[in-house]
């Protein structure tokens, strides 16, 4: 029944081809005879995809909906992705009410201009589709902590690039240096960020 | 002045080559001597760019920031693209403190199930990377009015895919039909929606 099942994924586009339903993590479809997977479903919750097995690799933000192939949970980037083998969910995402409380404790996040959380810094409880005309200094952004809830943080303006999904429960909610945002990371740049809600 | 002009444009990669300062609209690109747009850096304001010339074919949101590539201004979609040959600025992007003013009277837009405002509707004034998680019956939106300010609607969550920028003071505010959304649009297929803001 696909109205209770959390993520439902097919190995080919279009929902076609072999299924298998999630309703908690996986750690390497191709355990379950997929080779990658090429579309999904998610009915509920947010959860993150990655490139590779354990959690490695590109990340994905994926929130309800439907991706009817690889081009719609992928980012836009120079890397082109194809496929996606391990997700999770991402248990401190926020209900939509929740984050937008008086006092924002569901959502926030501090970023600092350089490394080891030196340099200046911003608080955000919001979404930023670019940091720069919120304020911010330049187009990088050098370390990170999540005090509540989760975000993505993406390398261009208006969501688009690599993915960063920072997570205040997991990494001890602490980034200190880009080489942290991600396996896939290379540089500091990052110019947008929003809140990850379900 | 990199600070007094809106936006910089360059034929090559990484604000390499040629480059020219725009601050108003450019209905094609190639009358300046470039072949097309392979970076950009915007200033200030919030813009949409054209596949083609006189703002026609795929549409791109462009936010202030830094566009090193296509990729960094394309959307993740299938029919990749390499070019941006027109861009405008948006006139009725709000700017972020009026965007959540206490009555929202500076975005606000309807979504209809089916074409020419029929069906089940909804009423938005805020960002929705899943338009399911807030309740909307489907992964389709039918028709539409823009009462105030802009949004860009795209195909999949999260703000992926194709991007429909709609504006209250374009096309009178109302799209009936999908064929409506952009010259580049094939199917009534959105499931993010954003606010733009300068």
């Amino acid at each position: 029944n696909d109205l209770t099942c959390p993520i439902i994924v097919f190995d080919e586009e279009c929902f076609q081809g072999r299924r298998h339903e999630f309703t908690s993590e996986c750690c390497n479809v191709m355990e379950f005879g997929f080779e990658t997977v090429r579309s999904m479903k998610v009915e509920s919750g947010a959860w993150v995809g990655y490139e590779h097995a354990s959690y490695q690799g590109q990340q994905f933000i994926l929130e309800r909906g439907e991706y009817p192939q690889c081009d719609a949970f992928g980012g836009s980037n120079a890397y082109h992705i194809e496929r996606m083998t391990s997700f999770r969910p991402i248990s401190c995402a926020v209900s939509p009410i929740n984050s937008r409380s008086q006092n924002h404790r569901e959502c926030r996040m501090t970023i600092f201009e350089r490394e080891n959380f030196l340099g200046r810094k911003g608080e955000l409880s919001d979404d930023y589709p670019s940091l720069q005309a919120m304020g911010w200094c330049n187009n990088e952004v050098g370390s990170l902590r999540i005090q509540a809830g989760a975000f993505v943080c993406y390398q261009y303006p208006g969501y688009r690039g690599y993915q960063y999904i920072m997570e205040c429960d997991r990494h001890c909610g602490e980034y200190k240096h880009f080489r942290e945002f991600g396996s896939h990371c290379q540089t500091p740049q990052i110019q947008s960020i929003r809140r990850i809600q379900q």
